[in-house]
């Protein structure tokens, strides 16, 4: 340090360093240090002026647009219940298997995870979810998983690498908001397909289909479907994939409630893969179209907050190729992936939590999702849709009914006001008239909070066939 | 699921659902289930096509281009040495502190720390930090502390809330390749500063001066600086100040390495900030520069896989405002932040990590800086720059005199093929002619690899005025 100090003393007392002028090739130029450098001939500011980037302000979150807008005065003399939060941790019911948590204390323990894993994650645990999620119809290698910051860098890498500005995308309406947050910040359009709640929310094809153009790099399948919880059958999902066939366009898998579906056999043992099961991956339906489905942790081992995702690439007839792969390793290295200690505990997690563990989450769930579906179908003015997996229901609300309220977003607001219940109206979801309950409540409280809705309607349902009535009251 | 099935074999079997084409208004329509659809007129593709995007195309990581093309292989009677990682935990000399993984276990068994975080980070730890680096001269609360994946995404988000496509930054050289690699995928243009290797790399702060126009964005300023070891003096650190004032241009600075400074009192108190300290924050010593302070757990704590980082954000003169924060949080929202176990695990991280924990890196560091500059001082054709924080050294290589060696590049490549020891040209920083050696490796392998250089540099050094004297050899 002395060295340097006596070096700044002599040579960097500012007044020492001031450049002369001099013109070269007919271009001021300041020697400093007896290098050239073009003189200041540029337009700088004169004060200050920083604004946020067209991206960040471009960054919009539906969900939180709506709900920020909303005043939620809970009724004071009634406990809120949040049916609005897509956190199956939030209410403790729900805890992770001991032995997740144990296989993170391991990790911790063993001190081999600290350092920086490659961006794509660990090998060994990038293998660990390849032979989890291989089968036969739909085999995954190691170098077939790329391990990520959640389930939303999955995403957020999955579009990145298929998709330039000005291409657009095609998701699925009612859907996840983070599609549309990611695309548009990046210059990407956003169509929108119907899904169909009269056919337990299928894929409108025809509206798939006639939405495809030249510029259409991905088509987003969410299955188990957010918000709708949805589970699409087989022959449902081969038509997908024949829409995507036909048109050359890939898909982006949204699979992070892959396996949280309704009488499913729960089982590891995949030589006999989905017996009479209605939940397979898209990828083992299809042999050509290329598919990048993301998954994770969070929701099937309920839990969220630990970031630990992943995307398995399907690519049997080679379409992606090698440019693919390499694009998406390169976009891992900018900000690198998840925390090495879950990534440590992977392999730990995947083999050994109890089936039991799995089948008791979605009992838990299909419970209540059949208590809040037939508490619901009883009231009048609301049209609930019973769903098949992942942790929602959605429920129709029949608006010219309730003439009290503008639309789903002024329903969900005072059904806060006066009964202390909050659920997410799908207006957030480009869908309105519905809103969105989310079953991972304890069952008390979600008969508690039906209860709450049936009273809420009860007080504002006026059918319009009485309208003429209203009068005489 | 019954219903479902029904409601599908009677309405999904494929040949129900053909559209019937109309006219409308002059453009083809199809009905489809009562709606009408534009027909498809628009072109499609015809075969799969499916390219990586642009951004994924000009993600380029130098350090990966330059490493992959390197002819790798070690010479089989010596064990290789590699100096080239800068990761702290790669020789398991340097475990991170007790204290630190006791408090993941505790995160972990509270089994509080499951579920989402708010997308900037839990307030008590975005508190934590803010107590941590908060000093009277600039003061910080949590809602200036936005908590991130790791520092890299930490400073994806600054570069990405500072600027616009068409911008440009002004980068160190040499400097550490991240910044590039996510300006160049966004389309903002990197202009290149010079530091000053004879000024122990101080900021040639003309040639800064000379590179900024009105689309300058932000300054990057690394410090203490990874490649190059080196600590600004205060007195230095308020001439950039100086210069980023007069242009009215904010500062990123990346101060990952903050506190790992040589004879650095290792106190937590702040009360007596800095006691003849070379280190202070960039942010302490302006009061109207709005600075984004990059930081995290990686370097100083260890454990660099954990992917914690933050961004401190300094804006006194309020001339970020709420939107450059706004523009943070929106951003933040993308993919989300740090993994919730390390983000429980940070308030008692912080305040409980022992003062020796600090003090014993740097002495470590510090002994293996100099050890190594004093050995490769008296070889003949390097020049060492003695470092005085962070964890590495460059060191400049006198080319000419190596006549058997093109290059940085082919210079380490040979010194890997015949002595086995490993270190980063400097070509990957951009700055050609040096080395960069990483200084966490354990002493005795420190003194065998420059042992082994020195050897390396006296078989190659063949100086210019001997040349004539080639010929009797």
């Amino acid at each position: 340090m002395s060295e340097n100090g006596v070096l700044l003393k002599n040579k960097m007392n500012g007044s020492g360093l001031k450049g002369k002028a001099l013109t070269r090739n007919g271009l001021h130029h300041v020697q400093v240090n007896g290098s050239l450098y073009p003189a200041k001939v540029k337009s700088r500011r004169q004060c200050w002026e920083v604004k946020p980037s067209d991206m960040a302000q471009n960054t919009l979150n539906p969900i939180r647009a709506i709900v920020d807008g909303m005043k939620l005065n809970p009724n004071p003399e009634k406990p809120m219940i949040a049916l609005s939060i897509g956190d199956p941790t939030v209410f403790g019911n729900l805890p992770t298997d001991k032995v997740v948590l144990q296989a993170m204390k391991d990790a911790i323990d063993s001190q081999k995870f600290n350092g920086y894993a490659p961006s794509v994650g660990y090998l060994q645990s990038r293998q660990a979810v390849a032979n989890f999620y291989s089968s036969p119809e739909a085999p995954l290698d190691a170098q077939d998983v790329i391990l990520t910051s959640g389930c939303s860098q999955a995403i957020d890498l999955a579009i990145s690498v298929l998709c330039n500005p000005g291409d657009n995308i095609l998701v699925p309406c009612p859907g996840f908001s983070l599609y549309k947050t990611l695309a548009v910040s990046m210059g990407i359009e956003v169509k929108l397909y119907n899904l169909l709640p009269e056919k337990a929310w299928e894929v409108d094809l025809q509206h798939l289909e006639s939405l495809i153009d030249e510029n259409t790099s991905c088509i987003i399948v969410t299955n188990p479907s957010n918000p709708c919880g949805s589970v699409f059958t087989k022959e449902h999902l081969e038509k997908i994939l024949k829409v995507a066939s036909r048109h050359c366009v890939p898909i982006l898998a949204d699979e992070i409630y892959s396996d949280m579906v309704s009488h499913r056999q729960w089982t590891r043992h995949k030589t006999s893969v989905f017996p009479g099961c209605s939940s397979p991956s898209m990828a083992s339906l299809s042999a050509d179209v290329p598919i990048l489905a993301c998954g994770g942790l969070a929701k099937r081992w309920l839990v969220p907050g630990w970031r630990l995702g992943w995307i398995l690439i399907h690519d049997r007839n080679n379409i992606f190729g090698s440019e693919i792969r390499q694009g998406l390793v390169k976009l891992s290295q900018r900000i690198l992936g998840a925390c090495t200690i879950v990534q440590g505990a992977l392999e730990s997690i995947l083999n050994n939590t109890p089936p039991s563990f799995y089948s008791s989450t979605v009992s838990f769930l299909q419970s209540n999702s059949e208590i809040c579906f037939n508490e619901l179908s009883a009231v009048p003015g609301l049209t609930p849709i019973m769903p098949s997996g992942a942790m929602y229901i959605m429920v129709g609300i029949d608006m010219e009914n309730f003439p009290d309220f503008k639309n789903d977003v002024d329903f969900t607001e005072r059904l806060v006001t006066e009964q202390s219940v909050f659920c997410l109206p799908a207006s957030a979801f480009e869908y309105p008239n519905y809103f969105r309950i989310v079953v991972t409540v304890p069952e008390e409280q979600m008969v508690e909070a039906c209860g709450r809705i049936r009273e809420f309607c009860l007080t504002h349902y006026r059918p319009r066939s009485r309208d003429s009535n209203d009068l005489d009251q």
